[in-house]
């Protein structure tokens, strides 16, 4: 199967998790998160659960999916000890009986996907059968393995940021006074199909004018006019992979304040940028972006965390943002993938956001995204 | 705010909700699906938490969506009663905030959406302040009043489903030997956005050929050729309510076993909508779909349920589908809106599944998409 990963690539996935599985005393992982799933067993689909023990993958699919894996398996792509679970009515019926007939004395869960409700169902009826299964709640097992991209991996997200490129060009072309934010993120999403990738990575945003002060604001019915700022945020999904692209335009001349405005969250960027390397905190780089703009005096505007990893998900480990008193930082280490996206929001004026994607080197950092950063003038 | 209801219309379901959480024996509720958030307080955005109390509405949410939120309160569509609590950090922390602050005794949480980590984290932190407060797993309590649409709800979904007309031509124009699955689905979403869709209600389906017998398959790099069964399944978001439609296509002729398939699963999905009206069972209609692929013999070919619930979300109550012991059946009423969607799946050969979006009405029932249903030669 073209764009997934071969089997020798899962099985060492498989090996560093059953060390994780191990030191964590359960005899069962039960992984719930669709990402998870594709990275360790490469089924790709919205529904499904992986059981994953010391000896074997455990794939409980429906009848809507045993055609997919069966490809998958007789692939180079194929999941290693792979075993198939038809689950005929329910999944969670279904992962009682697996766990049951596995023998599973202790099973960890994703504490972070699976819901209070599917939680009680499996401890009731675990305990209605006098299985005697404990259930145990892990966070990020799966992700830690993720947090850090294996060369395959590097070389997908290299070629999903390369291709957005393109699409900027487009949505630079198309933005101008009298269109709409949809029409534009129409262009922005026939650009992103055209350019191969599957989908967008998440909703089109496309803010102008004072909408641009609303960081998440989509793409609305208000007409761009002559002297708006316009922040796109887009990106794509190409073979499973994210792109994840911001950058603030103006609609024919920008005004000084804009053009400042603009300047500092440029700036910001930079030294974001500048900061990443290896042994650096994740928090450093976003204190690194938050300096620049509280020099400005912008760091009321700022209230959002300068980037977030991009993999399978849109969304992931590691965060790029203020410390946490309860959360310990993410040291970057080379092959860890993330955004780096400062902005700065003036409500009823405007606001800007600029965003890269950037991979941890060996030297310090890659930015895998090349579109200009200057201010450009559309229309 | 256009597109969203009037304060009138909440204040309606706030009180049928403040009914339901009396007779729950809980003083709060936590929303936290957001989808029943914008359904009970005009919240349009991915982040949000919303306590419902006999008193008031409070609405958690950080800055981004501040700005938002304000714009509605000034408008026709501003939230009853509601109080704004800004989220500086984490949700979680917030909510154990307000929920002390409240004075609540017994808060019920939404056991479907809420995930194990946050409840067993808000469970901790709640006890470690003393706070005394009770946690209780609650299922469908908003979801039970969105089943019955109200009637301007009933108004989007109609508008939803008309415009989903113009996407069908479109995509049948684009359906011909040569072009890739990719293709066909980026017609079809530049269509959706065309006809004036937000964003595409879920991952465009183009399934060709073999594909075709993948109910769940997306659209991959597969070229299309003389002889396909083409499963093109899609819709749209308008004003936040959904419209899901799949017809079946033929590129060039199509063999006779692909004729009588096609046939099967026409008739199959004419005896459901023929089944719908107030008072019978959403199981009674997946009956009459099986039924005729049974009297096919296709039973075997037909592993999905007949449909599901559409409004806020592309995937909601009734379920319209198979009988299960655990969960009472739905029975009809006016107001509901679903879709009928019957498949039959054959490994190797192909696949056909035909869907549309009804409304149960006093006499029977509304097809709210109105696309010819035979299997049309493209190309």
């Amino acid at each position: 199967m073209p764009g997934l990963p071969t089997s020798d690539v899962l099985a060492r996935r498989h090996q560093r998790l059953r060390r994780a599985i191990e030191a964590l005393g359960v005899d069962a992982l039960v992984v719930t998160a669709p990402a998870n799933i594709r990275y360790l067993a490469n089924h790709v689909g919205t529904a499904g659960t992986l059981v994953m023990t010391q000896g074997g993958a455990h794939l409980l699919v429906d009848f809507r999916y045993q055609e997919a894996v069966r490809s998958v398996q007789v692939s180079e792509a194929a999941c290693p000890g792979l075993r198939v679970w038809p689950v005929p009515a329910s999944y969670d019926e279904a992962l009682a009986s697996t766990l049951v007939e596995l023998g599973t004395v202790t099973a960890g869960i994703e504490a972070l996907n699976l819901t209070v409700a599917r939680h009680e169902w499996l401890l009731r009826v675990l305990a209605s059968r006098g299985s005697g299964i404990t259930l145990r709640s892990t966070e990020r097992v799966v992700e830690q393995l993720r947090l850090v991209k294996d060369p395959c991996e590097v070389v997908a997200l290299r070629h999903a940021a390369e291709r957005v490129s393109a699409v900027a060009s487009e949505a630079f072309a198309a933005v101008r006074a009298g269109v709409t934010e949809r029409e534009v993120a129409a262009v922005i999403e026939g650009a992103l199909r055209s350019a191969g990738y599957e989908r967008p990575a998440f909703d089109t945003i496309v803010a102008s004018g004072p909408h641009s002060a609303l960081p998440h604001h989509r793409a609305g019915s208000r007409t761009l006019a002559a002297g708006d700022l316009v922040v796109l945020d887009f990106g794509g999904f190409l073979d499973g992979y994210c792109s994840d692209l911001t950058r603030t335009v103006s609609v024919g001349q920008p005004s000084l304040e804009a053009r400042r405005l603009h300047g500092a969250v440029r700036d910001a960027q930079a030294a974001a940028i500048a900061a990443v390397r290896p042994g650096v905190a994740a928090t450093a780089v976003d204190f690194a972006a938050r300096q620049v703009l509280v020099a400005h005096g912008l760091d009321e505007a700022f209230g959002h965390g300068t980037g977030h990893g991009l993999g399978l998900d849109v969304h992931e480990e590691p965060r790029v943002s203020q410390p946490r008193p309860d959360v310990p930082p993410t040291l970057l280490e080379p092959g860890m993938v993330f955004t780096i996206e400062p902005g700065a929001y003036l409500a009823g004026f405007g606001g800007v956001r600029i965003e890269d994607d950037v991979l941890v080197t060996e030297a310090g950092c890659e930015v895998l995204t090349s579109v200009p950063r200057d201010l450009r003038v559309c229309g």
